[in-house]
């Protein structure tokens, strides 16, 4: 197994990759939030009587625009925190370097193209369908390995 | 305290049982997905317009069947996430083998039941109550522990 | 970068104060259950017809109490998960010391502060934007930091 003083080595490129993409998500999922403020203020549509009553809005729960942010957001908790989760444990087995940082790579990028697709300009289907399988499928192989090497 | 060498050396069973566990939650919760795309094909009920024309069903937010799992699966990110991240700090204390590894397996095995009774057959109450406290015992008992460790 | 041997010596203080934080955010946000069950037998209101039935109470998925609830629990998943992974990847970063305790210190207070003005005593805004907006910061911060040294 690989030492976490290996692991927080300058030259360990796959924690570096780990943490380095992880945290890209992070921050996407962060800006979730504008993307909800954004269409909260467009379509005038507020969850809280306070923030209704001070921008002249009403309160509603199913406005599809919000909502559709609102999902996406949601999306991203369910898959990207299981992604970083499940990274950490992978990166200590000690994985193949070219592999590993292109299994980070491709899930990183494939949740951004998710959130574009589905919450900034709403591409037809398969590409929300897709975006959100090449993540799965890289945490989920990733959740084989660690179940292997650790049971 | 533990020494994070020591943590992944292939000798720490406390470590080694953390990982297995909080990988085997990761992967159920992930599946949560799938059952809820199973009631939504099951009832026909889509919440994005571009997946109700695709598949000749109707947009709605307040399916029963789908909710439910929708539930199931929300509260997984309230409980699994606590559990992996107290867990980890938990396993750096230091903890007795035996009683560490038995309360990882405790919630992992609580919240496989919690998902059961709640979203694939339905069991009447206390069920879900009693598989929702013992994970939500364990993650607390470990909190408790980490605070006084850590403070 | 610092060694995980340092992080988890009895003497790195900006280690030990991150799982301190870390760990009663996880306490708070857990104890959100028991405030959206407060809510719930107060409204006699559930989202389960199991639960409802028990207790004599309607089926309903939007009374403005419980959703309030809801929606703050649902806002620290959103917060408090970002700022723990963050957290963890900052504290390897070797920050100074104090800048990193105050920052950790800040996210944390701010976001109990949050749940007391929006799901305890509703206090009006800006109160819960500025809780909302000082943990944020702190954790865009760190996670700027994190992208510039693991770039």
């Amino acid at each position: 197994m690989v030492d976490f003083s290996d692991l927080v080595s300058n030259d360990n490129v796959v924690f570096k990759s780990y943490v380095f993409w992880s945290t890209i998500l992070i921050v996407k999922t962060l800006f979730m939030a504008f993307l909800t403020a954004r269409q909260r203020f467009k379509n005038k549509t507020f969850a809280n009587p306070e923030d209704a009553g001070k921008y002249k809005a009403k309160v509603k729960y199913d406005d599809p625009d919000v909502e559709r942010v609102r999902r996406a957001h949601r999306n991203d908790l369910e898959n990207i925190f299981p992604f970083i989760f499940v990274g950490f444990f992978y990166v200590l087995t000690n994985p193949e370097a070219a592999l590993a940082i292109n299994l980070f790579r491709a899930a990183a990028i494939a949740r951004i193209v998710h959130t574009l697709v589905y919450a900034v300009v709403v591409v037809p289907q398969p590409a929300r369908g897709l975006a959100f399988f090449v993540c799965l499928g890289s945490t989920l192989y990733m959740a084989f390995k660690c179940i292997c090497f650790f049971l």
